[in-house]
């Protein structure tokens, strides 16, 4: 009866699969629809390989064989690497996409014990690190297969820092996560006895069996970043520091139809999302009036914009600090010229760019950013990267573009845009 | 034929009426959408005025006879005021609209040649400023009635600065306004013999019959604020200023399915408007660089935040200025709290707020701004103001939001929603 259901469009596992807060998260999409994100992606695929015909043919019989079989196939190394950078491609909540050809995949999907699992993602951090230098890296764990769930990071990102609850209800560290703090001192998290804004968590792994193991990333594996600012030094004595490597972990890579839950993905620091949202957030670390009051103005007085100065100073001395460290940071009016950059070249390669404006618009100096002037439209294409299907994966779909126009007028319309790239360069 | 038309729900005016810049900017509606609208509001304006159900249908079958004769109907005074703040409260893009009930609504739907609506202005400028503290004033001209096109302001600001070419190519003022200065120009209109920066255009006026005509202010109601800096003489010396009083002339007034395509309307600036965008943006006035070499930064230095910094003495010179001019200012964190408060007024109402979050959070600081972490919506209702069918106008419609639970559910939920509102107010 499963199976007739699956013919006629209805995915099988949406009957077997149970409750757990993985396939929560999961988009569900039916058979048929599987099997079109498959066949578009790898139309994508053998088009930017330039397989021949006959390559395209056996390799689609396998996949539909496979589809038809059990809901799954498996990609080869090479489709993987392909798709996950094409996922990141996609994303329209990435800034930094200009450098997408350069992702380096690592193909983890037969590391599935908790266990190896760790010891990839601990290698991970510190080829990502390297002296500093910090390089686009992704580590792809093995895919739902079926009802099959395999394990996961349930932490969202690798590195956290730990937001402790004072006697007196009052947080320190950082407010988001109290309650991962709450789970890993139950789970026998040896917090230091001196409790401090900047303690790190350990992230949690749960297996195919649904059972969560604790780890925490060997000694020396993080690197950290003092925070001082070039000019007041009492900024410095504040003790603020922030890791260098941002880590997301808590995020489904979906290519063709495969959704694999564990991709933990790096990618390097904007000054912004540390000095205006973690350091800055009334629901982070809230440390504006702090720093404000180390700058020598006063949050209580007369002048409203003391916020804004303290920010603008938090990103200098951030951006002053990783520079100083040697560790890759980017200052936000770079990463929009970078993104502008993108754009111009997706053009100029007849694609558009899905783009959601509130997420690429920098939380600081917006309207001073190119970005902010940008018409964007976030079309939600696959392959991406997606947290739940409750939210941005909610309306993921392959997008064909002008796939389907006519032949002569797409030629012509490649010559306008090399014609409009070139130009754009020369003058 | 074409009451055929109108009863089976088309528009007769759209076989009818020409092709001009209003009609292209014009809503067009059916026959029965305008009806439905029309009934939507006179709802709205009834069950706030709390109006009879003998008055209720002894207007509506009014409404509905003009509505079927000729596709149109005359608002009252107090329907016309009532629908102006409605429409107000209903605008997505603006922050500021914590006081909409305050608005003052002037009826001058009798003027109609080009100078009496000039006089007209000239009177709602001088009563928009007053001494400095700025009041909330909209003039609302003539309709549309069926095919017939009222006068209306053609300029987008009762004030704006002049923007002139000069010889080199290179342009003095405000970049946007270089083909309104040319207009004006071979209008006739005599540019100072010395073009400065800050030269104000004169506005114009599209009769009924197509005709343009051209005015200028009276002198001495148009109030000036030079900007200088609390801290930064250097600043003062750049010889900025801007106008006191922002007048949207360009935006259509649409209440319960008839348009006001003349309905200038002024509130007050809040200190981003002009700092970080209208001095700040690069096809404004693209002045950043200067600023900064003002403040002893180096744009062209080691330092990518030199933007920020300038960006933040600027509104922090704007501020000041329009405050020690006694002048009317909002800074965008006050503007932030006071949308905070509205949404807040607006939901205990038992009202959904429509919301732009591209519109409503600042252009400077965003993150800081309790807006930014607000979730929104736009659901785009009736009555509304909007520049262009083409772009805001496009997805106007009535929204019934929970209109139609049942009476009981109704009531609880006005029970609840004050009990939170007093909560609020009481912690």
């Amino acid at each position: 009866m499963l199976r007739r259901l699956a013919r006629i469009g209805v995915a099988r596992e949406d009957f077997a699969r149970g409750s757990s807060p993985l396939a929560r998260r999961l988009r569900r999409i039916s058979a048929l629809e599987r099997r079109e994100e498959a066949r578009a992606f790898l139309d994508a695929y053998h088009d930017a390989t330039g397989a021949s015909r006959d390559q395209r043919r056996r390799r689609w019989a396998e996949v539909r064989r496979g589809l038809a079989r059990e809901g799954f196939y498996e990609h080869s190394p090479a489709e993987l690497a392909f798709g996950a950078r094409l996922a990141w491609r996609n994303h329209g909540r990435c800034i930094g996409r200009l450098y997408w050809e350069s992702l380096e995949v690592v193909d983890a999907r037969a590391l599935t014990s908790p266990e190896a699992m760790a010891g990839r993602i601990a290698r991970h951090m510190a080829e990502a690190l390297g002296d500093g230098r910090i390089r686009s890296v992704i580590s792809v764990f093995a895919p739902v297969r079926g009802t099959a769930l395999p394990g996961f990071v349930e932490s969202p990102q690798i590195t956290q820092y730990a937001g402790h609850v004072r006697p007196d209800g009052s947080i320190l560290g950082d407010r988001r996560n109290v309650e991962a703090t709450r789970i890993a001192r139950s789970f026998g998290w040896a917090a230091p006895d001196e409790p401090g804004r900047f303690d790190l968590l350990p992230y949690f792994v749960r297996d195919d069996r649904d059972r969560r193991t604790m780890f925490a990333l060997p000694p020396g594996t993080v690197r950290e970043v003092p925070i001082a600012h070039p000019a007041c030094p009492d900024l410095a004595a504040l003790g603020l520091r922030w890791y260098a490597v941002p880590c997301v972990s808590g995020m489904i890579l979906t290519i063709g139809g495969i959704d694999y839950p564990c991709a933990p993905f790096n990618g390097f620091y904007m000054c912004t999302e540390i000095a205006s949202r973690n350091l800055a957030d009334r629901d982070r670390y809230d440390l504006l009036p702090e720093i404000a009051r180390a700058l020598g103005l006063d949050p209580a007085g007369r002048d409203p914009l003391w916020r804004d100065t303290a920010l603008t100073e938090l990103n200098r001395a951030v951006l002053h600090s990783y520079r100083a460290a040697g560790v890759t940071m980017l200052d936000h009016h770079a990463a929009s010229d970078q993104f502008m950059e993108f754009h111009g070249r997706e053009q100029a390669q007849g694609r558009q760019v899905a783009g959601d404006w509130r997420w690429i618009v920098p939380p600081q100096a917006g309207g001073a950013c190119e970005v902010f002037h940008l018409r964007m439209r976030n079309f939600h294409p696959v392959p991406n990267y997606y947290t739940s299907r409750a939210d941005d994966g909610l309306r993921l779909m392959p997008w064909y573009g002008d796939r389907y126009r006519p032949l002569p007028q797409r030629a012509l319309d490649r010559v306008r845009r090399r014609w409009k790239l070139w130009s754009r360069i020369a003058w």
